[in-house]
């Protein structure tokens, strides 16, 4: 642990102040983001999405941001701001976005998704919580410390989005093209939720992801099943065994070399996991399984967190209709996919996968593979200096320390960040688990909101005096 | 062998002169036949299958059978007519068809398939093969038999059906509600053909068939697969594990007692099959397999036609669109299907192979059963009275021994009339192998029409002499 543990956190009577003053306009600031209807996917909302992008750029400028720039992507712009004058102290990139997912089906909402309304502390209203929240915390922290104290203690630089919702199409080609713009020390994604209960969290890990299709195939064309059965393979049975050799009945990933490069739990990351409350059963009938099923020696949450995956997506061949119909298919098809955790390679992983299906897939098929997709995993250990900065700044702001939780699923944006600009990623999201995202009466506790303002600009004070890596 | 091998055949000169007397007369009423479009399967072509029932029971009636009937049952009729003066003798029902298949594509066809032409010793048209040609053979038979003897050698039932091409959907109840009138010592089914060369053979077995949904279910909806892959099971691959089980990779299916009753080869099977020739190069080739598959231990003409199998006709579960869906789904499906060889008993393998799956299917997962469809398998082996009686009928008029082959598939009829009717069955066909039934251009050699009279009349004087058990 960095000795920035000991840097002595003081309560910031200015930086409050200054808060409680400007709540009303800060509040108004917030609505008037969320009436912006920023849906990235539905082309018809393409001058929305750009309306917004203005709106966050003419903010940030306001503030005392420099450089503040929309940049063109090709598609929706990303934002860019940046204030760079604490000479010798980290420099820190900063990511949310700022566009929303569709509202359908809208006859769901309780109120207008883009006629943002505070109701028994939420504020209701497409994205509230996704994740047009971070984009004003972000801009509201740092507009708090520079009118209070003309500069802060790091520098920064802000990139907002406007097409995670729609698969971030042009991002990696933008962040290639600003290498150089985007240097920094680490990156701060903000995008990312608090645990169930509302309890303040910091997600560390992502897992990533190797996708592929294994198409077998066997005849020419089908055959009659009564003509050709028993001398002749069949390639949705093969296609059954190879798929059953690639994991045992304990749930463990039977080939070879799959886990080798696995980081192994530390004592810190099993008691962070047992920190977790989960209740078992609850969770079990929600999903509605009969039993739940994983990798032996691990708890639920280590197996969905922690642990990589060989899971089939969709499995087809043969004849799919009403009845009986006799044949032997001449060729089946799965979709496999893995989720990987730090530090499992994708291309890597694909291999070992390739080469173990050679040896166990029957030679009276023929196979073929086709790559539909690669994550990488992302991994910010908890006791990452940046990462125990936000600790002490949300239990400095939200009295409670945090929870660490990890993704099963994968963000892309974080890989990106971690293979083409370099940077370790520190997820420091203020939302509610339940939040609604991607659904009706998406919602967020502005007692998050306005604590998570706080929390980040201590957050900078925090980074201040880190010695990183 | 019963005694009934030395029973003397004499070459009769009066029928072979009846039969030359009236060569033009037969193959105009063969035509005559083959004019009438009986596709069953077409309800526009109810009428010409009326009319074909029509035709047959006129020419039954003409060349003296009697109690000729035109048996309505709920579809097309069956044509029933018999002749039973032959006192302490055999009595044998006879079936063929005279519904055909439809002539789709039409503008593949040399000719119009409904104007029967004779062109380099061929019989071009629908239904010339598959299977007027036996309606004809019969009748022409027994109308020499009783125009040159005035009587008979042994009892004759005949039943020609008119819905074979279309799922024998009334047989069953014609046969059950029939019993009585249908009572025989055996069976011969006129619907098969001769070995590839037009080589004669007789058909000694058909595979039987168990048809069966295996259903597997997991969570309440699809799952996404990052949120909760590691921690739940996935129906798709359970699925697939539960298939690999049913099956080893040498082909031999895993289900204990699975292969308890089957009848086990004889050496003069074994002979028999040794007999048959095969270009097992051209044969792969021709499939467009890269190699056989099957129980060891067994010539891939045995595997075919005389041991069990296990496949799947259909296997489906989650996505299967273009690119990549990351879910866990909710359930998968395959349908899977037994051959079945005498005396395997469709009812008590679904027994085994629930027991089985009960046992390997994971706990982490529901699955349940669906049955789509039961049939018998059928043997009667090479050396049955009536099988060496049509033996010795086909060697007094082809000239040489038959070849004993056994079908892969399942003829419904057979298991019929053995379960129903309790009659073992002779599959005495003349077709020749590569007569395109079901196809274009579906053709007959005249040849084996002309001499194929010739054994079936041979045969009943062969019949008359068996002590049948």
């Amino acid at each position: 642990m960095a000795d920035a543990s000991t840097h002595p956190i003081l309560r910031d009577d200015a930086l409050e102040d200054y808060l409680a003053r400007t709540a009303d306009r800060r509040l108004e600031s917030y609505k008037a983001l969320l009436r912006i209807p920023s849906v990235s996917g539905i082309p018809a909302h393409a001058a929305d999405c750009r309306a917004a992008a203005e709106f966050i750029a003419a903010d940030l400028g306001e503030i005392g941001l420099e450089h503040v720039e929309i940049c063109e992507t090709g598609g929706h712009p990303v934002v860019y701001a940046d204030w760079l004058h604490a000479a010798g102290k980290p420099t820190v990139l900063v990511y949310a976005h700022y566009d929303v997912q569709p509202v359908d089906p809208v006859d769901l909402w309780e109120s207008p998704p883009f006629v943002p309304v505070v109701k028994e502390g939420r504020m209701l209203a497409r994205g509230s919580s996704d994740c047009k929240c971070h984009v004003a915390m972000h801009a509201r922290a740092v507009e708090a410390l520079l009118a209070t104290r003309k500069s802060l203690p790091v520098n920064l630089k802000f990139a907002f989005e406007g097409e995670e919702e729609s698969s971030s199409v042009h991002l990696d080609a933008w962040l290639e093209a600003n290498r150089e713009r985007l240097k920094a020390d680490f990156a701060v994604i903000s995008d990312t939720s608090f645990f169930e209960g509302n309890l303040p969290a910091i997600t560390i890990a992502l897992r990533g992801l190797l996708y592929f299709q294994l198409d077998v195939t066997g005849s020419r064309l089908d055959l009659h099943s009564g003509v050709y059965g028993g001398a002749v393979d069949n390639p949705a049975n093969a296609l059954c065994a190879i798929v059953a050799a690639l994991k045992g009945p304990d749930g463990r990933v039977k080939v070879p070399g799959f886990y080798d490069d696995v980081v192994e739990l530390s004592e810190l990351d099993r008691q962070a996991f047992a920190a977790l409350p989960l209740d078992q059963e609850g969770y079990r009938e929600g999903i509605g399984v009969p039993a739940f099923f994983g990798e032996p020696g691990f708890t639920i949450l280590e197996q969905l967190g922690a642990r990589p995956t060989l899971d089939v997506n969709g499995i087809w061949g043969g004849f799919e209709g009403e009845g009986a119909k006799t044949i032997i298919p001449a060729h089946a098809h799965a979709k496999i996919s893995c989720r990987l955790v730090a530090n499992q390679e994708p291309e890597r992983i694909f291999e070992l996968i390739a080469a173990y299906v050679a040896e166990v897939a029957p030679k009276s098929i023929r196979y073929s593979f086709q790559r539909l997709g690669d994550g990488r995993p992302s991994l910010t250990p908890i006791d990452h200096p940046a990462t125990q900065a936000a600790a002490r700044a949300i239990e400095s702001t939200f009295g409670v320390s945090p929870l660490y939780i990890r993704e099963g699923g994968s963000v892309p944006v974080c890989a990106s960040f971690e293979s083409i600009l370099g940077l370790s990623t520190v997820l420091l999201g203020f939302a509610p688990a339940d939040g609604q995202f991607h659904a009706p009466n998406e919602w967020m506790w502005m007692s998050n909101f306005e604590t998570g303002i706080r929390t980040i600009a201590r957050y900078w004070d925090e980074v201040e005096g880190l010695k990183l890596p």
